[in-house]
């Protein structure tokens, strides 16, 4: 800082928050969320300050003010909405407000019986400095205070008028121009779409729906799916690529390495002489196949989501296109993706390091911009983690520029600060270790991390029980309990949920010995799914959706808070609108095989519930009704019945009372 | 951030500890103290990270290297010591380290059998680029290297040779100049001499020591307090203002408005026309009297710190002079300090918002600029919380260019991120709220907070259980015990600690009533200390000063830890050295009137003591030795006698040998 000979910039404005690394990032928020900012404000001395919060989006050029507020430690707060997507901006501005210490002081010297007659005149002066300043009729109004209040005839009166809160809004209306400090900087939050914090994913793979059974499913015939998936709730179905399969090294069943002729390949090995990330499999039918895809899944009010899988089989076009973008070793060959000592060899990576890189990463680009054009706006990436941060950065901002409706889903199952880092470079919503969380306490200190630390403000979790990579170990042992248990958790933890289906719903829990992977897995081969086989679990997902669309206490992830529990198997949470007109209290037994039972401890007073009348909690999932009384209520889960309640609290309901209306 | 088309600089380098407000102040240390540097360091994908901490004196051109050491979820960490006096910098330069992460894989896939040819062709290509950058014979040796390695006949000794130590430490010496990431800032360490961090002061009026009762001291008469102060072994002797003092409205006895002829004055209320800030009170003597008393306190290895009370008398010469320095009232009158209602009529404040600021900024530099010619190189600055900020980060980096051993005690005692602010504009040390925290639990929150926050980064805290202006509610009615308790708790929690004496030793504890005020302050008027009064606790004092300088534990601040104790009336705690060679646990009663027992719980682990046999505490207040054994261990203390143990702790001296060596 440079240091001038001015000691009037007085107000010191620090320790902001949020402010993500120094203002580098973007916090982000959706449209209608409040940003709540708070920062350390304070001078020297004791002079009596003011602060506002400055606002405005990008686009406009005047900035709103809010006044802050001092709450304690001289911290000050303030909040605003905001109301439409792309960028909006905030800073903080306070100076010493000379005018209102004169008035305390005024206050308190005419309280000692002291007198205040040259007192008065100071504050004259102070007002007619103000009135020099003020345009139209405040400036005669302003001059008129001032000549009252130097007459100091009167001095009951006079003290009388200069503390009214006439004189008070009046001075307030013209904050002074000179010594105020502004924050060194302004601050950014990048505004998205509801659905970038309240969505339901459903990912399948087209080609397991054919016209027959075992035959190679198509758009056409995978279109059949759609209202199957709409019925049962969700929002967005997540395709894996669809784009061209490549045939060297193309696996085979359960990733073997010498293939059938008839094996399918994986997916994400992307590329062959049909086309690259830009076409389409030819399997799956044609480009306005695939857009009549998208339409009739609309037509369901359901959005598709594609996957960003930036990678390449050897077969990919861009492998002759642009050797340069590829790497190669000492033997002429290619470099394909690996783990040493394991192998990818039907997947090539993209070089980001070559001396090419802007072609490369404007070709990326072009990619991505093609698939907008066609309509679509959500993207699962794959992998993000294993390219460079600054692509990202770039590649999300480039497109959101012109597409702000775009999102993101970063699939990185790696380190957390990477994955954090990520988030911050622009990913809308991000896989999370949630998959791995099963004890009360794993649990309970993940969410704290996620939306009680800085975290909270550019990561928004996305919650998956499973994926076609993932069959966790507790599904693989729980049974139908597990799966319960695990869909109630993923879909009201967080408000943002999907699952890797039918083989969710129906139960799958076959594994690869001693791994986390699905036996027989639909990457590497087409399955033949019996959505009505009598084990499945379409009705409870079913409710468990309508449960959170009807629910606005469901439809974020930030307000979730634990409840103690004197049984460590029974996880209990509340979720709350800021009103409190819509409480869900949500207890899950997490032991997938025996009942639980044990007494919650519900926070009464925080939630404004009579602690001397029952009141009634409704099971959305059962349709059970049981009146609770004070903090301590019992309960009982047997996970063969159902290892989950999801209470929606209805506090003023009595029992007296005739409580069908609800209903 | 400027976004290219580069992916290759992947390593981000971010939370940076210590950084205090986004690099914007300095963190402080003292010659020989380590700076311990975190850092989170992580790039995409799984290539191996090279780290380094960069250091440099700011007077040196060239940057010193620490290899950075992981430690866990991708944080970094190194330290580095500071040597002299001045400016240091600190940074960070990170890197993928390509030869590490091939060496790691070339390990992989050797032990799973694969074929390792090429593997070597493309480590030799790495290696034959590091001999392209290395100068004189590592060129030569690192292409014999690469030769080696490329011939591809012999794999397992060419494996053997990737993975050795010698090539690895040669590649090591020739890291890459191109995609380094450098973290974005220069962060800073202002070093200051040990007295910074570990003095012990003593405040005293030489006034009150005349050449008879009741005369008005002088520099000359009061030297004779010189020995008796250097015997209790302080290493500060402190002195209220010693400027001329003003006659309107001098304060009499009491802080009363009317004095009588002979009262001496409050020695803050600066100037007269004998002068002002410069000037030294004509009853105390000359300025080369001042100076033979500074070079006497010198004989004893005492040093003088000065008062900085940038305010005035209504009569100081600035007045006249410089009439544009003072605010100024409607009626001609001019204002004078208040605290509505309170007034200080003797003490008018200097109006830092005048628009002739660099003139009077320059005027008050040019204070401390006198008195440091005259050899002061310590001030202790009254109130500095209202004078701005800006202000004493200017004066004190001013000072300090060109006189780095000078340091400033901040006397603020106000709002707590009011005195950190201050903290961080440069003062080397502050009062602090020690004087008001009694109970356990007030000391323990207090201690973690200074000491296991970022606050103890810049924030060193100056411990003082009384001063002229505060006699503490605990000091009025605890008696003895309480000074001793006080005493002990300022001097071995902080190293930093002082006294307001003789009113200290003597045990004055009668205040004005209802206040924390000393009734007849010395503050109004010459006092008559007897200081060989019976009821004195100079032994104590001198013990425990004693012990400071003989226990290098005690000579820092940042090494407190608090021991479980199951009564919270015993507050106990151990400062260790990092070796451990030196342990001092410290256990006092809180309570001044009563007994108190109970079990202390040693960290026998932390402190590698033995468990299964007995250690030796030695309690270097009394004298007494016990043997302890383990965690638990029981301890009683009678306030009345003496209410706290100053324990060293003898790791190795067994029940069964002679001790006496120790002594």
């Amino acid at each position: 800082m440079e240091l001038d000979f001015e000691g009037r910039m007085r107000v010191v404005i620090e320790n902001i928050d949020p402010e993500i690394d120094q203002g580098r990032y973007s916090i982000k928020r959706t449209v209608g969320e409040l940003v709540s900012v708070k920062a350390d404000i304070y001078a020297d001395g004791h002079d009596l300050i003011t602060a506002v919060l400055l606002y405005r989006h990008s686009l406009h050029q005047d900035w709103q003010e809010v006044p802050m507020q001092l709450t304690a430690n001289d911290r000050w707060r303030a909040e605003f909405k905001v109301k439409k997507t792309g960028v909006y901006l905030y800073t903080i501005k306070a100076w010493v407000d000379h005018f209102r210490t004169w008035q305390q002081d005024l206050r308190e010297k005419y309280k000692a019986g002291q007198p205040v007659q040259v007192e008065l005149k100071i504050g004259a002066e102070l007002i007619e400095k103000t009135a020099c300043r003020a345009q139209g009729p405040d400036h005669e109004v302003l001059k008129q205070w001032a000549g009252a209040l130097k007459r100091g005839d009167d001095p009951e009166t006079q003290v009388e008028a200069a503390l009214s809160s006439e004189l008070s809004g009046l001075m307030q209306r013209h904050p002074p121009k000179k010594w105020v400090s502004v924050y060194d900087k302004e601050l950014s939050v990048e505004v998205e779409r509801p659905q970038a914090l309240f969505s339901a994913w459903y990912e399948f793979f087209p080609r397991s729906f054919g016209q027959k059974p075992g035959q190679h499913g198509t758009f056409k015939t995978s279109q059949k799916l759609l209202p199957y998936i709409a019925e049962m709730g969700f929002d967005v179905v997540y395709l894996p690529p669809i784009h061209p399969i490549g045939q060297t090294h193309r696996k085979g069943k359960n990733n073997q390495p010498q293939p059938q002729p008839n094996d399918p390949g994986s997916p994400w090995a992307i590329g062959s002489q049909q086309g690259g990330h830009k076409s389409i499999h030819p399997q799956l039918g044609t480009l306005s196949d695939f857009q009549e895809f998208v339409q009739k899944a609309a037509q369901h009010d359901l959005e598709v989501a594609l996957d960003l899988a930036f990678q390449c089989s050897p077969d990919h076009p861009y492998v002759k296109e642009h050797p340069e973008w590829f790497l190669w070793r000492p033997d002429g060959s290619i470099q394909h993706a690996e783990n040493p000592p394991k192998k990818y060899e039907d997947i090539i990576p993209l070089n980001i390091g070559t001396d090419d890189g802007q072609a490369l990463w404007e070709e990326l680009k072009s990619v991505v911009l093609f698939w907008v054009e066609k309509g679509i706006r959500l993207f699962r990436v794959d992998n993000p983690h294993t390219k460079p941060f600054a692509f990202w950065e770039w590649l999300i901002r480039e497109v959101k520029k012109e597409h702000p409706d775009v999102l993101f889903l970063s699939e990185a199952f790696t380190r957390p600060k990477v994955m954090y880092r990520l988030a911050k470079a622009g990913f809308s919503q991000s896989y999370t270790y949630f998959t791995w969380r099963n004890s009360k306490h794993e649990l309970q200190e993940y969410l704290r991390e996620l939306t009680q630390t800085q975290i909270r403000q550019y990561f928004r979790p996305h919650f998956w029980p499973n994926t076609p990579d993932i069959l966790p170990q507790f599904l693989q042992h729980g049974g139908r309990p597990a799966f319960l248990s695990r869909l109630v958790l993923a879909a009201t933890l967080s408000s943002n949920y999907g699952i890797y289906g039918p083989a969710f719903e129906l139960l799958v829990s076959e594994a690869v010995p001693k791994k986390e992977e699905y036996l027989n897995s639909e990457k590497y081969e087409i399955k033949n799914w019996d959505l009505s086989a009598p084990e499945n679990i379409k009705g409870v997902i079913t409710r468990v959706n309508q449960i959170r669309r009807k629910n606005p206490a469901l439809q974020t992830t930030w307000n979730v808070s634990f409840l103690e529990a004197d049984n460590d198997q029974l996880l209990c949470f509340s979720k709350t609108t800021p009103d409190l007109s819509n409480i869900v209290l949500v207890v899950v037994n997490l032991d997938p095989f025996h009942t639980q039972s044990g007494w919650v401890k519900v926070p009464v007073e925080d939630l404004k519930i009579d602690p001397h009348h029952p009141y009634l909690v409704h099971d959305l999932l059962s349709g059970d009704k049981y009146f609770w009384q004070g903090s301590r209520n019992y309960v009982e889960l047997n996970p063969g019945v159902m290892p989950a309640h999801i209470f929606k609290v209805h506090r003023k309901v009595r029992r007296e009372q005739d409580f069908d209306y609800f209903m």
